[in-house]
């Protein structure tokens, strides 16, 4: 149960370079390449002659072969040529838009008429040479919206991350949770602790003290369909927090884009932009090693947790105050949900 | 197909040290963990919150802690305390009757009212300084009928285990099978044979010659719901066989604890305990080696077996007399599974 | 869907030396063993007394003795013996026609009245001492019926196999196909072409020049149930081609027995026989790794097209001229299996 009119991040740049790529997003079997003059397409990955795999073929004059017979694909999905036949009569496959933006290809696995590559998640840091971003891929075998879940409550942090960004304040700050149309925004500012290990390291990197006491923030942000953007940072006490100037403070956006591969796994691809230091790749690369151990973390407890929730599909989870953020972006995903298929009904019955 | 109103093995202290433990036991997924003063405890491995699985846990002060969201589980399956959370409205989950005994923790993973602790197998030898025990644990893919089967049939060790306990003179003996109340007992004995390898090692273990003629014995004692405790031995021949002094023989009690874990897999305690040389922890030692050998042996045997069933589940196997010791377990078997549905009924009927 | 009333090739002699061999042909899981005097025989891979697995026992004076309890199987199926117990009530098990031919053991999975050892397929070349042949074994995840599309059709070799047998000119020449009776025949002839890099390998071990223009052929022949001997060779160009004299060619037989295991899986015996240095052992089997390798380039394709195929159940593929070859077979196949469903409901009904 997803969104299908939607923009997913499908993959990024440097997994499509000079070979398609085979990836299921929404349950659509895509095959994703860099086409005629460097624009990025997706396909069916069913060559239209006899099923074979397109992603096991390869790219030549920005067109892309089929492995196996030699079958030529436009990013439109006709077939353009194959050796010595006539391709008219080939029937073309599928083809899902496809939008290079930001450093990431975006792919809408639904109705392509429906597509407007302006309703892309606009991204302010990226292109922008004051931020630098760093970010990794992982698969995982949930439900997207326990991912959601995971996100919109970062008491667990004290918990599945204890010795990193983890630490016994974020659970003593309640969450504030509101919700903007179809923004939910949950936040939480703890006063005057000791940064943990992950910030302070952040702290040194933007060459502040790191053994002072700090004030932390934590706003997290979810848009649809299974976007959290979460904005991070400390700054030192007495400051004005959130609202300190730069000379005082660490802040970044953790950024986390939740693409659904089926019902039950998804493609998490995880990263954060900074405007601190945004030329220091080394930095770059240390917070990637740093976030992507964090983000490891999660794993195993949210594969368990679906697990233990297949197992028991008529037991009810709770909902406490720390879930809010959770339960109302759920809320919106089933409203969108609805209309959705409220749409698609009028056009059956139109 | 298995009681659910006994006391099974779920595991052995060293698994539960300091962490809990996740494991399934007659199709109940729990965690299993020591509390309180020491106390074991199983409970259903689902946080009462959003289902996480509270094996991934930790321990602190007695109390399991999820490692998600930190709710504190009591080992009576209640909630103990959440971070900055009252926790009156969360449900309490499934606890099993859970006693650590004999060098085990037992749990019973039926009705809780019925779990009477005096009901667990009595071991004359645990906790006896006269006694030393040494074990191990596989997983295998069967059911637990077939090791029951395997077990009261040790015609199979001629075959299965012919380079460390079979010989021929086994199959040679034929069994004698009662039933006395829901007891099997199914004994051989072998006049005048020289030792199987194994045997050999043992008889110089206690200090006695391996290179003489000897009588052999083993005699298979199955009790609900799935031990099956084996008397096996040698002495030196004419001297009383299985009734012989002390100084003429070796032997010892192979213990074997089958507990369910699913429909077709099991968790197989084995083990044996040994009245001779008991302070020799090195002889432990080697005889849980040789012993953990030869009874990996029947591993691929019994998982080949089931799969072969599971594949013709309408052909019926055969019962011939070496089978009696399995065939009576089984009667007895579904005898109390009869009883213990009819139970179940009348319960539900009042 | 397969034919079950035909000869297959269940397995080589090497893997049944000395030790029984468990397969699955055909949906029917069989232990292949060499009985009495050297005799093949094929068995249900089931024991009569309790359903162990006869494949995990061992060959005794000409017997297959069951690795569980020691029943003695005698090639027909019926238990000759067992330890201390009399045979006669034990029921016979099923066994399959088996016979050991041209270097290979050859099953019938289907009615073993109508198993006529007549009727499997004559390969010329086997015990020719002027022939030389090397082979090995696959197995892959696909239908078998996508393994004869595949080779009925080489223009593959252009995509999959670029590197060693493919080349331009393949997909250029225009295959000519027939049927006659229920072979199906596919050819193709190049003219004066520089040979590809196996080929110019095959023309040096003939003691020939490699970088000469030269003829070349693919002569691909179907016969029922699932075979596929290609006649392959090149010529120097300008002696006539596949006709001329054997001092200007370098040719073989590229021997495909295509064996189902399942509806989705196949045994693929895939080989060469060729006519020049047979005795050169050495060139035997420098042929057989470069076609191993060769040959393993197909699997990932079939395995992913089978996959695509299965996902996808309603979606029609093409069939393209190049696809004459497999379309032609696939209804001699779909003809017999209709003969076959139809003689057994002939036999029902009276």
């Amino acid at each position: 149960m997803f969104l299908k009119n939607a923009w997913y991040v499908a993959c990024t740049p440097d997994e499509i370079d000079g070979k398609p790529l085979g990836r299921t997003i929404c349950n659509e079997k895509m095959v994703l390449f860099r086409g005629d003059e460097g624009k990025v397409a997706a396909l069916e990955d069913f060559c239209p002659h006899r099923g074979a795999a397109l992603s096991l073929g390869f790219l030549r004059d920005g067109q892309l072969v089929c492995g196996y017979h030699g079958l030529v694909m436009g990013t439109d999905g006709k077939c353009k040529a194959m050796p010595a036949q006539r391709v008219g009569g080939i029937p073309a496959i599928r083809r899902y838009p496809a939008v290079e933006r930001y450093g990431f290809i975006w792919v809408w696995p639904g109705e392509e008429a429906l597509a407007d590559p302006a309703k892309i998640h606009h991204l302010e840091w990226a292109d922008n040479p004051e931020w630098a971003y760093g970010g990794g891929l992982y698969h995982i075998n949930c439900d997207y919206r326990l991912m959601i879940d995971n996100l919109m409550d970062l008491t667990h942090e004290t918990y599945v991350h204890a010795s990193s960004i983890g630490q016994p304040e974020i659970e003593e700050a309640p969450p504030a949770t509101r919700v903007e149309g179809d923004t939910v925004v949950t936040g939480r500012h703890m006063q005057n602790i000791m940064p943990p290990p992950f910030w302070a390291a952040a702290l040194r990197g933007n060459g502040l003290a790191d053994n002072v006491p700090c004030d932390r923030w934590q706003i997290c942000r979810f848009t649809p369909p299974s976007h959290v953007l979460i904005e991070v940072g400390v700054a030192h006490a007495g400051h004005g927090g959130y609202d300190a100037p730069a000379e005082y403070r660490a802040g970044s956006i953790v950024v986390d884009f939740i693409t659904p591969e089926t019902d039950t796994s998804i493609w998490y691809f995880w990263g954060m932009a900074r405007n601190f230091a945004p030329q220091d790749a080394t930095l770059t690369q240390t917070i990637r090693e740093g976030q992507g151990k964090i983000f490891s973390e999660d794993l195993a407890v949210l594969e368990a947790q679906q697990r233990n929730l297949l197992a028991n599909p008529h037991r009810k989870i709770l909902s406490l105050n720390i879930d809010a953020g959770g339960v109302q972006s759920r809320k919106i995903i089933e409203r969108l949900l609805k209309e959705e298929r409220d749409a698609t009904q009028e056009v059956s019955a139109s």
